[in-house]
């Protein structure tokens, strides 16, 4: 017997993964959440599929003694390159941010062109290919990593004339093959969806896996009879939130995000799980 | 009796620190050279110290395993927060970055007014103030944390408008305060020396520890008795690289940068150590 009050554990290899968590405090207020950012071993887009997927069981391993009832891998690589083998592994639900961003992709453009822009982990998988062409096999999907947006957004750089810049040349090529549905495959990108929708102008429809990832998860929990009944009530702190470094950082960066007030953030040492 | 003959370790957080190495070759090429890219937890400088101390101390350990006589901490983050504590466990000679392009920055100012550009970490702990300081206590010592530079050079943008705007930005207020002297605080910069020069102008005196560093080496190996008198062969194989993760993508980056054609780079797992 799952305990419909237990957390919902939320991971990413740094503060990304907060733009899937402000999702789930929105879309479904009363679960509780226990979240993980991987801020000693950030970035992961540029990592291999083994490293990543190690880091992936040692936070599960973590998020497990935190006893929680579901799993969300708020990260699009960890979601491209560990999920299956974790999801194989476990008795509870997992659900990654790849595959309901594919399902909205797929059934969302019209002239069957997808492109994709996340890291070069992600674009590397092709995890976004293979999960739409499940749902519609003559899909063109073309993906375009974009090293440089996850730092512009690190350092503030949401509306600036050098990240109007930089995604003019990461984006020319997609708006040259005419593309009319763009996934914001990595989840600092939804921060600066501005400039990404302004870049690629209106005839492109952004789908942001954030957004699908929690309405995926409220259907999920609902299926499955463990959706949180208690209300929320005020004053109660339903959001816990870890991470293995520099946790002040973390919570500065995590108040411009989520308008909750995140009061702590602790540090543990992930390499131990 | 330390062996002669014995190779130098070499580590950074990731590639950086092969600028370093580039020097160690130039300057004393019989030498041979143990190198380590902590490739896994690339980037250090946005870490803690208890963070980039412990991983330190795991490279460390690893080095020792191959019978290196002396090491070198090629990455300023990780000689700000871990050469002084590693130091004194130790029974090898040990040198950083920071103290050597300190020393020179104070012996060649003229107006006493010195900047330094680094990484958050760096800037952070004050620590080239607090070298130059015992050298000169009378300079005037200017931090200023420059985060997209490493990734800037990462994405390959040496030379580059961009390159160029972001530099502005950073290095304004050192301009405005009037230095004469800029220390490349991170091992990543001294590849944009050229847009940093040219934003500075002609009358700042640009200090690259990553030379300083491969002078002082050979000082210390040469008052030690510890030179490697054996020559250098043609087709020997002096080098060797070891990374945390993605060994492809760091010998491409790495040929990059050195010119002595890298063969192989082998993965280890450094949580081990």
């Amino acid at each position: 017997m799952i305990d419909k009050n237990a957390p919902i554990g939320v991971f990413d290899s740094g503060v990304g993964g907060l733009t899937v968590a402000r999702e789930i405090m929105r879309q479904i207020p009363n679960e509780r959440i226990v979240y993980f950012g991987d801020t000693a071993r950030v970035p992961y887009g540029s990592k291999s599929k083994e490293t990543v997927t190690r880091f992936s069981r040692q936070i599960v391993r973590f998020l497990q003694t935190q006893k929680v009832k579901a799993i969300v891998i708020a990260c699009n690589t960890a979601s491209a390159y560990a999920l299956e083998e974790i999801e194989a592994e476990l008795d509870i639900p997992i659900i990654g941010v790849v595959k309901p961003g594919a399902k909205v992709a797929a059934e969302t453009t019209a002239n069957g062109k997808i492109g994709v822009i996340a890291t070069e982990g992600t674009i590397g998988s092709h995890i976004y290919s293979r999960y739409i062409k499940e749902i519609n096999p003559e899909a063109e999907v073309i993906g375009k990593a974009c090293p440089l947006f996850v730092p512009l957004v690190e350092e503030g750089l949401w509306q600036d004339p050098v990240t109007d810049e930089i995604a003019k040349r990461y984006l020319t090529e997609l708006i040259d093959i005419g593309i009319d549905t763009l996934i914001l495959g990595c989840t600092h990108y939804p921060l600066i969806r501005s400039t990404v929708g302004k870049t690629m102008g209106d005839g492109v429809t952004l789908v942001n896996p954030a957004y699908e990832t929690a309405r995926e998860l409220k259907e999920l929990l609902t299926k499955k009879g463990l959706l949180n009944e208690e209300e929320a009530k005020l004053g109660d702190n339903r959001y816990c939130f870890y991470v293995s470094d520099a946790a002040e950082k973390f919570k500065r960066f995590a108040n411009s995000i989520i308008k909750y007030g995140i009061l702590s953030a602790k540090v543990i040492n992930i390499e131990e799980y």
